[in-house]
């Protein structure tokens, strides 16, 4: 069978055209404990107001503002304290002229009282009695029911990352369970007989498949389910029959490898037979320009390059925001940040090149520095980027002092466009 | 019994005086798919060099460099293809005078070959013949065995957290188990008869028990493993009896709650019950002056304040860093940058501030927002926040426009100092 032809576009166009499609991830639901890290399944509304009652913000005494109307520092009025309330404690008593209720933070202001003098604003005098030596207007120091948020108001959009703050307000509003996007299911398939499981010994010629560990822990960060369904020969039928039968067992299928432009690059013939709707097979990047996607019976598959930082980017650009976007995230690209290139970066540059480098902040600007560019650097350098640097297509290199678009591996994300660059041709 | 007095210090102070203290963890052995978010308990070191094998960085042909030394475009060499290599593969042949064999990408340099060189410089002929018309060097085009990594090499260091770059590395390495810290158990214990349970219905008076989620949220996100062991009432005895019974069970407790300076504050009084150090029980910040640390036969007790920003905050200003340095990391503390203040915060400032804020990049600078200042955004501020602005005490206010130091809520940490405002007495 002949090799088919790759025909490439821009890295913008390619997003574009996976972004087109997303999964239809059903709802589960979990309990509050186990939800961290999962995406809200529905909008939340506040079940109650906030505050829930009157209440008071301060250590004081709960009054009726209009028995200090006459009291000035040489004529304090005296009030007759009749109870005293702690947090979580409604008092049963009602106030009446000339009475006090003492009353802690966050406790229900007493029936009858419509204001609340702080403590250190007071005299405490013997036999519960207390004095009063300025005007307290009403409504002083009273939060009041539902002033924070009304009950119905949404406090939580559909797609929102369960983290701690978001568990509080699940918490606060009496969500002990929680609905959630069930995880999306990613099926990862290796090509390439010189991979090794990675608990083989190395045996000359071939190395561990590290792709497969590698892109299961990315899916996982953002919350995702990997499978790592293991390797298929350089061999055109068993590849499409294991492709199928992975397509069968999950949402979404990853291939690492098999798509060099050597003799065994059988994956656009692969899709070819499948029938499968090719969305491209070779794109203006580096790493990574063989790089494909297509879509078949509504799910689907993306072809990855067996190089890791190559395979490592297509899954971030590409791969990730299509998950995220089925998750009803709204920002679904990595985070991007211009910063100052630390490093000259004179490769030429026929392609938009995609850098694994360290951002750093010095003091208020960010500063870029590719990692692992020296040979030396190339394990580690999987260990230390927290970013990749974009350089757009086209040009002859960039000098140190250059400002460049960086895009961030942690953290929130982003929405498009980031940058011209990436519709770029070359 | 009175209640203690509360001694105020600086929060610099405060975090040196917890990280004087760390867990002993012991280690367990994961399998590598279980391993994501852990952090490593031994070195890494190379177990093989890397590239594993002298191999070809291209799609070419492996030849002798001397067969080349009289190629021209006039008088190219022609050379016999005695054998092709995949990847995966190793030739059984041996190059001599005037043979070549053709090799794909990343596949093992055959025997007699000194070079490799690329497919499109090479004219296919007939009769398994090519034609060369350039001198090709001796080592052209050889990625030599070890010239990457050479074995032994540190590759990553104890207190590694796994992400999926270091994942990468472990599989290359062929760790298909990997020893870790055990996660440090945290207990976590709410005080304050004003809590109910989550799935408690609201009652007059009540609020729900939403720290504890919120914590416990918080030490799953660094990788601990929380309790939620429940609340106590506020009561000297049974609390007494609660934070002890809690010590023996986990490796640190936390309590929220119990520490306002009303009638109900226990907490100083039962760490001298206990017999436990104090190490600070007020500090100069807001939130959560009124927080707390002690440490109790080789464990620490952190007392954090009932209001859910300042639990918040405590958390992540002390808690997290202690349990990080338990776990080996090195840079424990939240990530620093300085930001661009977008909207003056004109309350004057006794003590140095913890503002939660959204931190955006504006180009290649940083711009900070409070977030939840008015009454009616303090609830979905808990779910927007992803930083916390530092305003030093001691002051009138801050002017929009100000540089203002921010602490990251996600992403890489930092090392101290962050800023000489965490020294301020105020």
């Amino acid at each position: 069978m002949p090799i088919e032809k790759r025909e490439i576009i821009p890295v913008w166009d390619a997003v574009t055209k996976v972004l087109k499609y997303q999964l239809e991830l059903s709802l589960e639901t979990v309990s509050l404990e186990e939800s961290d890290g999962r995406y809200l399944g529905e909008d939340i509304l506040a079940t109650h107001d906030v505050p829930p009652f009157d209440r008071s913000p301060y250590d004081g005494f709960a009054i009726r503002a209009e028995d200090t109307s006459a009291a000035t520092q040489e004529q304090p009025v005296e009030l007759n304290v009749i109870d005293s309330i702690g947090a979580g404690h409604v008092s049963g008593k009602e106030i009446k002229h000339n009475e006090a209720i003492r009353i802690m933070t966050g406790a229900a202001i007493p029936k009858g009282a419509n204001a609340v003098i702080m403590l250190e604003l007071v005299s405490e005098k013997e036999n519960n009695r207390i004095t009063i030596s300025r005007k307290v207007k009403a409504g002083d120091n009273i939060s009041r029911q539902g002033e924070d948020t009304p009950e119905g108001t949404t406090i939580l959009k559909t797609g929102t990352r369960i983290h701690p703050g978001v568990t509080a307000i699940l918490a606060t509003f009496g969500f002990h369970t929680v609905k959630v996007y069930k995880k999306p299911v990613v099926g990862i398939l290796a090509t390439g007989t010189e991979l090794l499981d990675v608990d083989e010994e190395l045996v000359p010629g071939k190395i561990r498949n590290s792709n497969a560990y590698m892109i299961a822990s990315q899916i996982k960060k953002i919350g995702g389910e990997p499978r790592i369904l293991g390797k298929l020969p350089d061999d055109l039928e068993e590849t499409y029959e294991g492709i199928l039968q992975a397509m069968k067992e999950t949402d979404l299928v990853i291939t690492t490898g098999g798509v060099s432009v050597g003799d065994f690059d059988h994956l656009p013939a692969i899709y070819k037979k499948m029938g499968a709707e090719l969305l491209f097979n070779k794109i203006a990047m580096r790493p990574g320009s063989v790089t494909s996607a297509a879509m078949f019976e509504g799910k689907p598959l993306f072809g990855l390059s067996g190089n890791p930082s190559a395979c490592f980017v297509g899954f971030e650009l590409f791969v990730r925001p299509y998950l995220l976007q089925s998750l009803h995230v709204k920002k679904v690209h990595l985070g991007a940040v211009t910063a100052t290139l630390q490093k000259d970066y004179l490769k030429p540059n026929p392609f938009t090149r995609f850098i694994r480098s360290r951002v750093e902040w010095n003091g208020p600007t960010a500063v870029a520095s590719p990692v692992g560019l020296d040979k030396s650097g190339s394990v580690s350098s999987l260990s230390e980027a927290n970013a990749l640097i974009v350089l757009p297509g086209g040009t002859r290199g960039w000098e140190k002092g250059s400002q460049v678009m960086t895009l961030l591996l942690e953290g929130e994300g982003s929405v498009w466009p980031w940058d011209q660059a990436l519709k770029s041709r070359s």
